[in-house]
Formats: structure tokens, C-alpha cells, sequence
């Protein structure tokens, strides 16, 4: 029989669940909502069931090495959830215990931004590459961060929380429960966010005058930017700027090869690439210009945290 | 014959060489004003001269295993230095080239802050710690950074920039030629810089009013705050408040078990550390906080870069 990894990604909206081949290939998927059981145990079940599930449904063909799971604030160290902001069942969780007992194989635990930084390196564009960050771009800002070939863990399992660094003191509210922190202003919401504060700045005519705040998604905006909508374009700018000024931090500390963006607001192109990487640029402390690529993921259409959950498992293996 | 291992520390102002044990005693040192020469291959020559010079000096009791190099802008990964700001030759300097050439031994550079955080790993309180920053508060402020027990080098050899990330857009004038870095505001200079706006934004009456700018020192502050001058503690409040927003940062970003501080501002003990820390849990991202320290280095009266920079060549030898 082959050998194959599940690989799960543990979202606030729904769980996917992939069987990943060591070679990166996703050869079957199922997902459910996260949040519909009361009780953790019984999400964990759940998570063990539909894995045995979608081996099952191979005909035997492969056996199970082990299982990957990617989650927010998941611990690599401890294999715990640790007080998720997005997720119903709070405190600390036991994840990889729960799933571990059930299925009878290795469990490793990290969280989703983590996963997928993994799964680019491992089965993306960085392949090679020993420093590098990857940043996922969607309802909020995560980041993984590759330090020398390994993924960087840190003392009690955090390490690359760039969505809650701060851009100005008593700035946005976060739901952190801070404020100023950068996915307050670079991410999806945080574009709208911007979108809507130039509507309130400015008196420039815009498309988006028309929108509710909540029917607007970062898609319209970047829809509206393609067709020359001046707010639309200056939210753009500014969210670039933002985020370029954090990324010239962020290669002050760890002077990385390239910076991946990844995610719904990834997909704007160049509306978001050339803004972020004119403003790095522009703040880097001379030695760091022009040596950092900000690149586009390479797993831009595939689920990077499923494959990067299985990763983890993986790359416990001999080649 | 014992071994012994040379290590210097390349500063603005003076270079100290010593001869370091494995055990991180220094048994002899010297040194000489950094900037007399006009040719930086004269400069390399006086650095080997006094090398062996001060292996002489032992009557022959020990040979030398390497040297060891802490300079700013020194570049682990090629041996050079490149673009200093604060040295007299300028471009790129084969630092390590040349001595080899003259010694005929490994020669191994890092940057000062880098070589200092080594000596902190090596042969101070940070034994057995896999993950911390050190930070030297002097003139600038330098840091080096630990990821799992290995120095942070980075994709060009130049993470650890700490200095020059950016506390605000537009803020003080930096001699890197970018405005608003952090060692404007956290430094000997960025105290007494910080000092001198609070004379001229308040009216409290203050012992530092009678001072001139080139005359003021961070020690002459700390004494007068010592004394309970209300301008010279919030000078160090202020201080302590911006190092502690950026620490907050850097703590989301490498989860690190301590960070130390070290150098002259240092010095001044909970006139500084007590801010830092305060302000710092204040804008910790909840997961961080107080699992972070913040320590005095445990080399605080020992040349902590000649040490470090030994380290460079002790790490590659067994035990």
C-alpha cells in the first residue's frame, strides 16, 4: 500500500480536509463548517471520521503516515489551539491529543499561516529558497516565516503574528482587541475599510458611493481600480503603502530572498504588487534595497494551507 | 601549546582586539584608534600585527585557532564589510581576506550586534536559550537575533537592522539617510535628542536647561532623573514607551523567550527597563503576553563583542 497524509485546514468558516501525496498532489478533498458542534471532542471526531472516510474511499490503496493540521492559533509545540479569536470553543484545546488517540498516527499542529508558508516551500515557488516570508492576505493578515531553511516556531510556538504589529499607535480597532494593528489596514477588510475612509476624506466622484459597507467585497474595489475609479485606485496606493512600509521592517529583522502574498487580495496583482514593493523600497535601509522579491504564491489556485498541513507531516520522511 | 582564539571588535571610534579561552576568558587585550589609516589594507595589517604581537606577549603558551570579527555592516556570509556609515573607507572592505592572508588562520566576521548576542549565548545568561535579542543601546542601536539556537544571518548576511525600522513616517532625521528610525528616538543621542524636544514643548523647570546639546550625555540624564528631574524622567519614559511598542512588534514576529539590553543607555536600569517593559506588555498581541523577558545582559561590564566575536570561531570547534 502507498503511503499518504491528510492534511487539514481548520478555518473560522469551514475545515478541509485533503489526502496529499509526497509528491504534493492533493488526490481527494472533503470539507464541512467548523462550527457547528458544541462540544471540541466532537469536532475532532468529526475531523478523525472524515479522514478514515476519504481513505476508505480509495480502496485501500493507500495507509495513512500521519496528520497535518493547520489552525489559527495552533501551537507546533504543543499541539493545542490556544484562545482562537474565530472559533466557538475557547481556552485551550487539546487538537492533536484528541485526533492522535482516535486515529492511532502521528498528529503535528501549526497555525494556517504557518502551514502554508510550509506548503510553499515544500511544494511552491520556494522551493530552494532558505529565507523567506509568506503572507496570506484575506479576512485578516497572517504570515509564516522561513528562517535558514526551517520554518521559524519561536519560544511558545507564535512566531510570525505580522497581522497584529502595529502601524499607528490608537489606530484602527482590531479584534484583537488593539489597535493600529496592521490587518487592520492590509487585508480584505482592511481595504474596505480604507475604501470607505477616502470616501469620507475626499469629495472625488466613485463608483463606490453606491455600496453598503457591508455589501462591499475587496473583488468591487479591485474591479472598480481596473476601470480607473480614483478612490478605488487610492485604496489601492495606500493599503500598498502600509504594507510596504511593514515589509522594509520586516526585512530590517530578518533580511529574507522574497516575500510571498497569498490570499483574496493577492489576486488585485499588480494593484496591490507595485504599490507595496515601490513603498519597501522606498524605506529600506540602504544595504536591503533591491534584494527582497515580492512574488506572487505559487500555489495560488490550490488550498497552500491543506497541502502545507501535510507538509508537516512529510517532511518527517526520508525522501 | 593551548589554543586560543582572537577576537575583535571593529568600532567607529577604536578597535579592541583580545585573546579569548574556550571558556570565554579574556587573558590579554588591546587596542588602537580605528580611523588612523588612510588605506584599509594598513588598517588590516596593524589588526594581524597586534594579533600576533599579542600571542608573543604569552611566551609561547598558546597558538592561535582563528580570529573572530564583530564590525558594522560586517557581512557573515562574505567576509565584507559594506558601506559603513560610520567608518572612514568606504565601498566594500575584504575584511576577512586580508587577515587571513596575513595569519594563515580562519577568519570569520559577523556585525557588532550580532557578535555581542553570540557572546550572550556563549558565554553569558543566555546559555540554553534557543530564541532571544540582544540589543546594544549606544551610539546606535544594534541587535542581534537568535532563532533556535543559531544566530539570525538572513539571505544577504545583514538581519538584525533592528535599528533602522521605522517608528514614524517623517520622524528624525536618521545618518542612514532615512527619516524616523528607531535608533533616532532609543539611543545614547535619541535619549538626549528626546530630551531636548520635551525643554522645548514643556515649561517645567529642569537641571537640563543649563546644559548645551553637544554637552549632554544619556549619563548626565540618567543622574539628573535619578534626582527626580521631571524632564529627564520622561525623557526616559518616552524612550522606554517607543522601545516597548517595537519590542511588541518584534515579539509578534520571532516569539522570542528574552530579549537583553545592553550597552550605555542600559546602564541606567529601571529608568529604562521599567518603561520598556510596561509599554511593551501594554501592545503585546494577547497569545505574548508575559511570556517574553527583558533582561540585562549578563556581560553588561565585559567587552561583550570581542567575546561574541571569539564565539564566531569557538562555535565550530567540539567541545
Amino acid at each position: 500500500m502507498r503511503k499518504i497524509v491528510a492534511g487539514v485546514d481548520i478555518g473560522g468558516t469551514n475545515t478541509v480536509i485533503g489526502l496529499v501525496t509526497q509528491e504534493g498532489n492533493c488526490i481527494a478533498e472533503t470539507s464541512f463548517p467548523t462550527q457547528e458542534d458544541a462540544q471540541f471532542e466532537q469536532f475532532t471526531n468529526k475531523i478523525a471520521a472524515q479522514i478514515l472516510t476519504l481513505i476508505e474511499q480509495q480502496n485501500n490503496k493507500y495507509t495513512i503516515l500521519g496528520v497535518g493540521i493547520g489552525a489559527p492559533n495552533g501551537s507546533y509545540l504543543t499541539g493545542q489551539i490556544i484562545d482562537a479569536a474565530n472559533l466557538r470553543w475557547k481556552g485551550t484545546l487539546n487538537l492533536c491529543n484528541n485526533i492522535e488517540k482516535a486515529l492511532e498516527v502521528p498528529v503535528l499542529l501549526t497555525n494556517d499561516a504557518n502551514a502554508a508558508a510550509l506548503g510553499e516551500m515544500i511544494f511552491g515557488d520556494a522551493v530552494g529558497m532558505k529565507n523567506f516570508v509568506f503572507i496570506t492576505l484575506g479576512t485578516g493578515l497572517g504570515s509564516g516565516i522561513v528562517v535558514d531553511g526551517k520554518l521559524l516556531v519561536g519560544h511558545t510556538g507564535f512566531a510570525g503574528e505580522l497581522g497584529h504589529t502595529n502601524v499607528k499607535p490608537w489606530g484602527r480597532e482590531c479584534g484583537c482587541g488593539k489597535r493600529g494593528c496592521l490587518e487592520t489596514y492590509v487585508s480584505a477588510p482592511g481595504l474596505r475599510r480604507t475604501a470607505f475612509n477616502l470616501l469620507s476624506e475626499s469629495i472625488e466622484p466613485s463608483a463606490l458611493r453606491s455600496y453598503t459597507y457591508d455589501s462591499i467585497s475587496s473583488k468591487t474595489i479591485s474591479t472598480l481600480a481596473q476601470k480607473g475609479d480614483r478612490i478605488a485606485i487610492d485604496a489601492f496606493e495606500n493599503t500598498g503603502a502600509i504594507l510596504g512600509m511593514k515589509l522594509a521592517d520586516l526585512v530590517s529583522i530578518l533580511n529574507p530572498e522574497a516575500i510571498f502574498l497569498f490570499g483574496g487580495l493577492s489576486k488585485a496583482g499588480n494593484l496591490i504588487f507595485e504599490p507595496t514593493k515601490r513603498h519597501m523600497e522606498k524605506n529600506l535601509f540602504p544595504v536591503f534595497q533591491n534584494t527582497v522579491k515580492i512574488l506572487p504564491s505559487g500555489l495560488i489556485d490550490k488550498n497552500a494551507a491543506v497541502l502545507g498541513a501535510a507538509a508537516l507531516i512529510w517532511q518527517t520522511q526520508p525522501e
